[in-house]
């Protein structure tokens, strides 16, 4: 079983089947509670977004996994479609009512306006929650604009396909286990060779001058490309960073291996988070 | 006037007479519409959120940057503190349902868990949306979670007051102008000496091997602090990123002028987003 957070036919749902068409995802309240879930091995795995195209890094799955002991195990990217889905028989000219989450409503305002200026936006608490709203209501005049699964799950048809505004719109996903090397079934092992990533986050010690070009020249002197960097300040020291790095190779091959303890010589906290195979 | 985007009471609201306590702000339905508002001159200022502590960077404003020639004239920081209110006359006891943001009500959830079970959490818009909606309705049995601003806005009463459970929780905004040098009364200038801020975006030509060390290189060797750094993957461009630099420093001072000189012969795309004084 793999977590997720959100209702069943939500975007995480949808993106475990595809990381994992063979695994059973199952539903949890909150990012906390996959995190939880995975930690007491009531479920195997969980996966959670780290960073959106638009809307940048989830820091707070960046926090929780500072707080527990797991580790990374794969990733992958999914495109956020937006879909307008409604009951069998309705149609876009008898929409009067439509529901979603903010983000999703703000995020296809233009075809809304463009295609259904009769109809009034209604926020929900999630894209697939308003998939199952539309379900249960008796009325003919609503839709919901949700994840053509969730249309799939709460037996709507669809209206209208990909009607968001800017189509750059990706989510990447990260998957977690409770002990490193763990083997997933249907994922390639970051040991099968194929290309491979490792993620980390460290904070710089306060008396190294050019902390921070220190710490990338570590990689740089060998040759490691990097596929992320982010600073994020630490509220309440002012000065103080967390960096958050992924970069190029397993961290028990070399020369990461030696780029890494090469690191910890600069650093004040430094955490491992995963080597795993890149995704696409 | 300010332009800032959400209703009347909204956190943007709350920053714009942070940062400027005179000004007039003005209500906007969207980021796009106060980037516009500023660009035809409708207004002479706006200010938009660029970062969050849990959520991460607002990538969406810096792809408005991007688009518009506008100037970053100022920063400021605010906590984001979530209050629960009602109408005059009600009481804890007596709430049955609770009107917020979807995020607003995931961040307050433990709160209303421990004091609120009998309350069904309902998703609106936006937090000042749902306190408007609460004066609004007859009822009194109902409850917004928004700022205190809000609550002063829709005559309101507080119930509880910090009521999130994560309490690091900012956002940092970012004050543009039409153009560079614009004098904004209640604000320091960058030339009036203390910090100032510059704010950068660049891409690195394909064919310098590591490209992403050697700009850094450029502050690093001049002894220029970095405030900010991250990497943002271009969709459709597989390797290659747009990077988000602050840096200690007005541009058109030694040595920051001489280090984005540099700069630029490693860069593909290069635009100085403006320099600033540096927020609380």
């Amino acid at each position: 079983m793999v977590a997720f957070q959100g209702e069943v036919g939500a975007y995480s749902e949808e993106a475990v089947r595809r990381l994992l068409p063979a695994a059973v995802p199952r539903a949890c309240p909150s990012f906390e509670a996959v995190f939880e879930a995975v930690s007491t091995g009531a479920v195997t795995r969980g996966l959670v977004p780290i960073e959106n195209s638009l809307f940048g890094s989830v820091h707070i799955n960046y926090d929780l996994l500072m707080e527990h002991d797991l580790w990374i195990a794969g990733e992958t990217q999914l495109r956020i479609r937006h879909h307008l889905m409604a009951k069998a028989g309705s149609t876009l000219p008898g929409i009067r009512r439509v529901y979603s989450h903010p983000q999703a409503l703000g995020q296809c305002r233009a075809y809304l306006r463009a295609h259904l200026p009769q109809a009034e936006a209604i926020p929900a608490y999630d894209t697939a929650g308003a998939a199952q709203m539309v379900q249960q209501l008796p009325d003919p005049d609503v839709a919901a604009i949700a994840s053509v699964q969730a249309a799939h799950e709460y037996g709507l048809t669809v209206l209208a396909a990909g009607i968001e505004t800017n189509q750059q719109n990706y989510t990447r996903f990260l998957l977690l286990v409770q002990e490193p090397d763990t083997a997933v079934p249907g994922l390639a092992s970051a040991e099968a060779g194929g290309s491979c990533k490792t993620s980390i986050v460290y904070t710089l010690q306060r008396n190294v001058p050019g902390g921070l070009f220190k710490s990338l020249a570590v990689f740089a002197l060998r040759e490691i490309d990097l596929f992320k960097i982010e600073s994020r300040p630490l509220i309440g020291e002012p000065g103080q960073y967390r960096f958050y790095l992924d970069l190029d190779g397993a961290a028990h091959t070399e020369p990461v291996q030696r780029a890494l303890t090469h690191l910890q010589e600069l650093t004040d906290q430094f955490k491992l988070l995963g080597s795993y195979p890149a995704g696409s």
